[in-house]
């Protein structure tokens, strides 16, 4: 992985993915005591940065590949970024989500055109799954996180967020970005090292759900003990993925986790100020920011909203107890 | 008024207004049964599009006011517009508001420094108010639509619609505005008249409160016979501003009318397909191109959002009756 990887994706990306805007407000300022921008992903093409991956590495496939189909296993947002990737591609897709995925993500991937297969996150083992569905149909997997082109696809947004920045006039930042298997905080974390080396970049936990923060301190892969049970369902992974891992111990750091009302408390803020709907998930890195924002250096943080797809009655939740 | 004072307005709030995106799901246009976009100017400063018009007015005084200040008086949008332009000019600001404005219009335009001045809008007289200040302090009235720079700042939105809808291979729509005074309707369709000649502007407003619709059918500046109770404050105004007034008979209409309810609906599919807020008088124009597509010509629709300033008891109500 490199950087030429990513500057070809962006090439590639260019009038298909939204170039999504960095978006302050001096109430937030306020609240966490810095300059904070947000750069939020939820306005990106289905609701959620994963189209960019999808896309990048859908581009990537032999025609060939792209006529059979393509198989992948999400909770949502990859889910529907490879959905909406695949149809434009004329390429039949199967996604294999768990039951208990938000409602919104499990509808919208079967409007966009995808086969949705669910199965039982606690019981079920969605890489049998899968590989059972694409060794039957020819089916080409691409995977969340574990795949270069996708983390290059990714890291397009750092690009965007080294250029918004310096427009913006600032030099110096720490990037806070939501994180799962590490498929978007590598690709960021690549392209700030080339393109604005003052940048630091942070990857942001759920309470129980730390485990890159924990692999980053242990120096090796560390898993999450549990596998369901949070709100911030985009970012529930087991572990840090093979690919990402060593650029994160290369590039990231330390971890910082929040809790699920401070994702909640950031979703209310990001309403109020910003008119922006964050799911829980992708609103772990603005509630690092607004809550701990003294735990990493400088005066200025740049967090990533990773997407918006939240089911109403949590978001109601959100403004109810927060607003 | 000319497209040459739209321009200058553009080169003039160059890198201090957001260029917002123009945004689009294929779940919005199959509820329309037409290709609709979204400019989503409830992501402007301010959260709504009036800080464009209000700091280009604000820019265009001599020190001598700057420095005496600024009066302005609106329900919410135009007096967080003037509040911010003016404390970024180190202006003294008052805003005269109706005391039943929403609660988060008057706490941010506090928070961004104005002095508010509240009147009851049934018996108060708004305009006597605001004028006895202004000789008291010596202030300059900047008002929310009969202003020729404060339309030409409005205007840049029609500017920014024009290059962006060519970028998308949009050369012939409908554009749907929420049409309060006319400041932001007039300024579009004369940008759009100059720089996309295929476009056709309607006002939109909510039922109850059409005085534009009704003025552009008989020919002369009609009144409402209501001053208050829509849940659309931010276009609920006695009638067609003297300057708009012209410009919307020569390039715009008819217009288009819709229920409060359609507005709430248009908020929760912005909400699930684009993940951004809007309040209710800024999604009229949504809400009649997802309600009333048929009554326009063409196969295209690009409604603008003109602001997102809505308390969370009525966007968590849009959500839990049609999200």
């Amino acid at each position: 992985m490199n950087i030429d990887e990513i500057r070809a994706a962006a090439t590639r990306l260019q009038g298909h993915v939204r170039r999504t805007p960095l978006l302050s407000s001096p109430f937030l300022d306020e609240v966490a005591g810095k300059r904070v921008f947000l750069k939020p992903e939820c306005l990106q093409h289905t609701g959620s940065f994963k189209y960019r991956g999808a896309l990048n590495a859908i581009s990537k496939l032999r025609n060939a590949q792209r006529t059979k189909g393509i198989i992948a296993y999400s909770s949502g947002n990859h889910a529907q970024g490879i959905a909406l990737a695949a149809s434009q591609a004329n390429a039949p897709s199967v996604i294999v989500m768990p039951s208990d995925a938000p409602r919104q993500k499990i509808d919208n991937t079967r409007a966009l055109g995808a086969e949705v297969v669910l199965f039982d996150r606690e019981t079920g083992d969605r890489d049998k799954i899968g590989a059972e569905i694409a060794s039957d149909r020819g089916l080409t997997l691409i995977k969340p996180f574990d795949n270069a082109d996708v983390i290059a696809g990714q890291g397009t947004i750092g690009l965007e967020i080294a250029e918004q920045a310096r427009e913006a006039g600032v030099d110096a930042a720490s990037v806070l970005v939501p994180c799962g298997g590490g498929g978007l905080t590598s690709g960021v974390a690549l392209a700030l090292e080339a393109n604005a080396p003052g940048f630091r970049v942070h990857p942001v936990e759920p309470e129980g759900f730390d485990d890159v923060a924990r692999s980053l301190v242990s120096g090796r892969i560390e898993q999450n003990t549990r596998r369901s049970g949070s709100i911030c369902d985009a970012i529930i992974t087991p572990s840090p993925g093979d690919l990402p891992f060593p650029i994160l111990q290369k590039l990231c750091g330390p971890g910082l986790v929040v809790s699920e009302d401070d994702c909640l408390r950031a979703m209310a803020h990001a309403f109020n100020a910003l008119k922006v709907v964050i799911e829980p998930g992708g609103a772990v890195a603005l509630a690092a920011a607004l809550s701990q924002a003294d735990k990493v250096d400088g005066s200025c943080i740049i967090a990533i909203a990773s997407g918006g797809n939240v089911d109403a009655p949590i978001f109601a939740d959100a403004l109810n107890r927060f607003a």
